[in-house]
């Protein structure tokens, strides 16, 4: 029995036609004797009907079968009586008249619901463990449709811009300076290893060099972090690189790239050019690199208001080369002692001694730091922050980033707060992209007492800022630039460095690299930078998340078909696992105890 | 100066343009003070001219660049003089009056010749090693640009008849009895490994579980294999799975892509359908199951002559259920000592014990074995043979599946040699595809004394078949086909088993694989099979060996950006390499001796 249509396609323009469907059984309803099957496939759904009276041992048959089992069916197409049309379906005024049955393989019972909201229910390690089942449910089907729409849009978007895509290497050399790798032992070199790739930033680099002036590629690159809700060990990423290109172009060619896709998989135009956003700005007016912008709440700066305050506490750090900000959250003054106690709690998280703030409620400013203040300051909190009744304002006072970050935090929960009592909506399809730009290239790492690059140490400064380079490292601002949506970074990228010189002079003399590790890890690109390496510069995203978004998901393990849970274990093939000694002598390694 | 065009682009009809070009010093010739710069980019080549009486602070900077130095240049299109048009360039008829000269990079001076010619002479480690000067090869970058005109064409086909991309893991499980694999330690799960993945197989086959009908991946598998010139560890799949299909509706899904990726690539139209030959026919007429077909030179069977012969070498192998197989290779007979000896050597590289050939030479027969034949036995060889003077004829009496063998390897040797003499012509656009189909399920395995899955244990038995796999595993068919081409394999696939029961019969009763041991290995796949699944089969092929084809190169090392040598090295960024103690620490591994 060979298929004919879909399950997705009968209407009453078939009426009467002989048709032969395959697929699950969704469900069995018996309806005095007759039984009516919903057969589903990928397309659809569509009804079929087993009367007894018209073949007994068809009917008999049908009654054998189980929901998930696979059958094939033939029958004519015939309208559902007056009255039982399913408009909700596009297959919903007809139905098939089996007249054979033909059953590919029975189901056991599922052990959780296969639909989308029985499904989301479950416990999730259930859900991975059946994983093929899972992925029948409705929502997680469509999940892979779009991923696969999406990269298809952005495959389609590179190569009309006449990029190529180039596959590099996933085999690749540790450099163990970097975020954790995977490392994978060598069998023909004893006590060699091999790392899996973290990013195709080398390689794509040395494309530039090699001369492929407009690179691209959807990479599967590795990561041995602790896995946060939204990480995974092994996860895709959009890697492009161009020659001859200034930041402005990147932005374009990344604009149209994201429209794009938003218009193929969503239907949605999103305006382009995305708003800029310098990274002091974006720390200053939302306490974050990556902020939300589909809601306000901006911060505010009175680092010069409290300089010479008699409250102490702000005094003393704003004279100290510190910050002190305030964050108006209008209509939040209802908050409960638990609500109060959870942002405090977030804030200390972040470094903050405490969460001072005032309360404006039926005219009087509750806090106990109100005492404290002067008339003065009173009245410029008043005006700048334009409190109203109702009104509660947090404060931070310590160094400028941290400030900023703990009221950045305190931003986006008490955002949640006022979501929860309805006084703000979210919505997911609010699409506020933007640029950050304007990063520092060098972040100073008090612990390790030296710079780190902030991006990557490929990344170019701004070219009037590079004479500072040694003499300031802190006020060298790198050709860096982050894309982020809605509060999530989407991904980032720069202007590379090309001129041997510089990126020795970045390794050596900034980042203070001895010059034997420099050889040992870069040599090879600090020597093909010598060959005529053009300008360049790139970008990179995470696939999974921006898939996650498209899907409306908060999960990027929603959008991969097969991920690993939060310990890094495929629940369903059961994974990892201990191996043979005889693989292990092959490669040269012994397990050594784990209390070591 | 920001690029106006490309290097490929400006003609006469841009005569008088102001124009910018940016791109690399291809070459720099000197008329007469005049400078003449070919300009390069990945678009085309065009001439600058510096002409020193017009600027000379331009021409003395223009005089200072160095090949593969990278520039960016401003100037007018001129016509060039009468007579020095290069009709071989589309930019031939013009060339760039320069007014400015930005240098972007020096370069020094590569180690070896950039251009086709000399690139090909060099050692392929020092290419290797400078990979990025390699690629700037004309071919080289052609080769790429192919690779991803082909992945595109094939995602373009798949995404058209509806398939859709699933990305699975590479993380996967260890299975130690297949190809040996690359293991990856756990940092989360002390000694605790993942596998590479060699293969998407089991995920795509759960992804038939799963529903989605329709899956295709552009994968990157991993294979930890003794490295031959055709093989890297890293290498890219094609894959292709599909629910509901019987093994016809795979080879005209299939051909479709071939079809399209040469229209696309070559723009050469390839008649389909491809024939297809039982793998029984493809070892008697070519002695190989990847049958070169561009050719004849096919095998013949005198097992039945020779059974009762006097030559009793020839009878008793015939006696003993062996095959006596010849060749007559035509106009062969003036071989020379040396290369009979080779050919001698490849057959008892195969467990030939010797090469027994007749030469007809002169009206003679010349052959150590001739005077063993019986006057009936050289008639029918003539007949049969279609002998005529200056042919030889090869002999292999062995094993019939060895025989074969023996005859197909002297069968594509000998071809070598009539090439050579100017007496066969085997062109490499001449593209023969065919399918083999009807493989035995089942091979025996003499030394280990039991049965192999020929291709995998997921292939399902011809359905006519199944009845015998227990009680003659050796006759049974497999629904698996192999597609090759001019002699490569490109790919295969089967029909897979999808009932639980006769996949654990497989399992368990045929290749007695432990119940334990299946259960630790394939169990989750037993599983998924209770739930409903689907009929299912699909295809997989070598992504590189096909660009390899396309290219028109013997090696995939020529078609991958960043090869690994056949000891497994990367010669540019120097991997594998030792580890940190931290590093190995973390993984809960240690190196043992490699003497152990």
């Amino acid at each position: 029995m060979k298929r004919t249509h879909h399950c997705g396609q009968l209407t009453k323009s078939d009426l009467g036609a002989s048709v032969s469907l395959a697929g699950w059984v969704d469900s069995i309803r018996d309806h005095g004797g007759i039984l009516f099957i919903d057969l589903r496939d990928r397309k659809g759904i569509t009804q079929v009907k087993f009367d007894p009276q018209d073949d007994a041992a068809l009917g008999a048959a049908a009654a054998q079968l189980k929901p998930e089992s696979v059958i094939a069916i033939s029958g004519t197409v015939a309208p559902r009586p007056e009255g039982t049309a399913n408009a909700s379906l596009p297959t919903g005024e007809v139905e098939i008249n089996a007249t054979a049955l033909e059953l590919l393989n029975l189901s056991d019972t599922p052990p959780f619901p296969l639909d989308d909201v029985g499904g989301d229910r479950v416990n999730e390690d259930l859900r991975l463990t059946y994983r093929y089942l899972d992925l029948r449910r409705p929502k997680m089907r469509k999940n892979l449709e779009v991923r696969h729409r999406t990269t298809k849009a952005i495959r389609d978007y590179f190569d009309s811009q006449e990029f190529i895509e180039v596959e590099t290497p996933a085999l690749f050399k540790s450099t163990p300076e970097g975020a954790r790798e995977y490392l994978v032992p060598s069998r023909i070199h004893p006590g060699q290893f091999y790392a899996l790739s973290q990013s195709p930033q080398q390689f794509k680099q040395i494309l530039m060099v090699a001369g492929v002036e407009k690179y691209f590629q959807i990479a599967r690159c590795f990561r041995d972090e602790d896995l946060r809700a939204d990480r995974q060990m092994e996860f895709t990423q959009v890697d492009v690189e161009a020659s001859f290109v200034t930041r402005e172009d990147i932005y374009a060619l990344f604009e149209g790239m994201l429209k794009k896709v938003w218009r193929e998989v969503l239907g949605t135009d999103i305006p382009t050019p995305f708003p800029r956003l310098p990274f002091i700005d974006a720390m200053n007016r939302y306490g974050s690199d990556k902020p939300d912008t589909r809601f306000g709440l901006e911060l505010a700066d009175f680092t010069a208001l409290f300089k010479t305050s008699d409250f102490k506490v702000f005094a003393a750090t704003a004279a100290s080369g510190g910050a002190i900000k305030a964050i108006n959250v209008k209509g939040l003054a209802d908050i409960t002692q638990g609500e109060l106690k959870s942002l405090e709690d977030a804030a200390k998280a972040l470094g903050a001694k405490g969460l001072a703030f005032i309360k404006v409620e039926g005219g009087e400013w509750k806090s106990p730091i109100v005492k404290f203040l002067s008339e003065g300051e009173r009245a410029e909190l008043a005006t700048r922050l334009a409190l109203e009744d109702g009104d509660i304002v947090f404060f931070a006072a310590a160094e400028w980033e941290r400030a900023c970050a703990i009221l950045g935090r305190v931003r986006l929960d008490a955002a949640q707060l006022l979501i929860k009592r309805g006084k703000l909506t979210l919505r997911d399809d609010d699409w506020r992209f933007l640029w950050v730009v304007d990063f520092p290239l060098m972040t100073y790492d008090e612990e390790r007492g030296g710079y780190a690059a902030t991006h990557h140490p490929f990344t170019a400064p701004v070219p009037e800022d590079a004479g500072l380079l040694e003499s300031d490292p802190r006020a060298v601002r790198g050709q860096h630039y982050d894309i982020v949506l809605n509060g999530v970074e989407l991904g980032g990228g720069s202007i590379r460095i090309h001129q041997p010189a510089l990126q020795k002079q970045v390794f050596e003399d900034v980042l203070k690299i001895p010059a034997d590790v420099v050889e040992s890890r870069f040599g090879y690109m600090l020597k093909a930078l010598t060959y005529g390496a053009p300008p360049h510069g790139g970008i990179a995203f995470g696939l999974d998340r921006i898939v996650a978004l498209l899907c409306g998901t908060q999960s990027i393990r929603d959008v991969i078909a097969f991920p690993k849970t939060q310990r890094g274990q495929d629940l369903m093939a059961q994974s990892p696992t201990p191996v043979t000694p005889k693989q292990l002598k092959e490669l040269h390694i012994g397990i050594t105890d784990p209390a070591l």
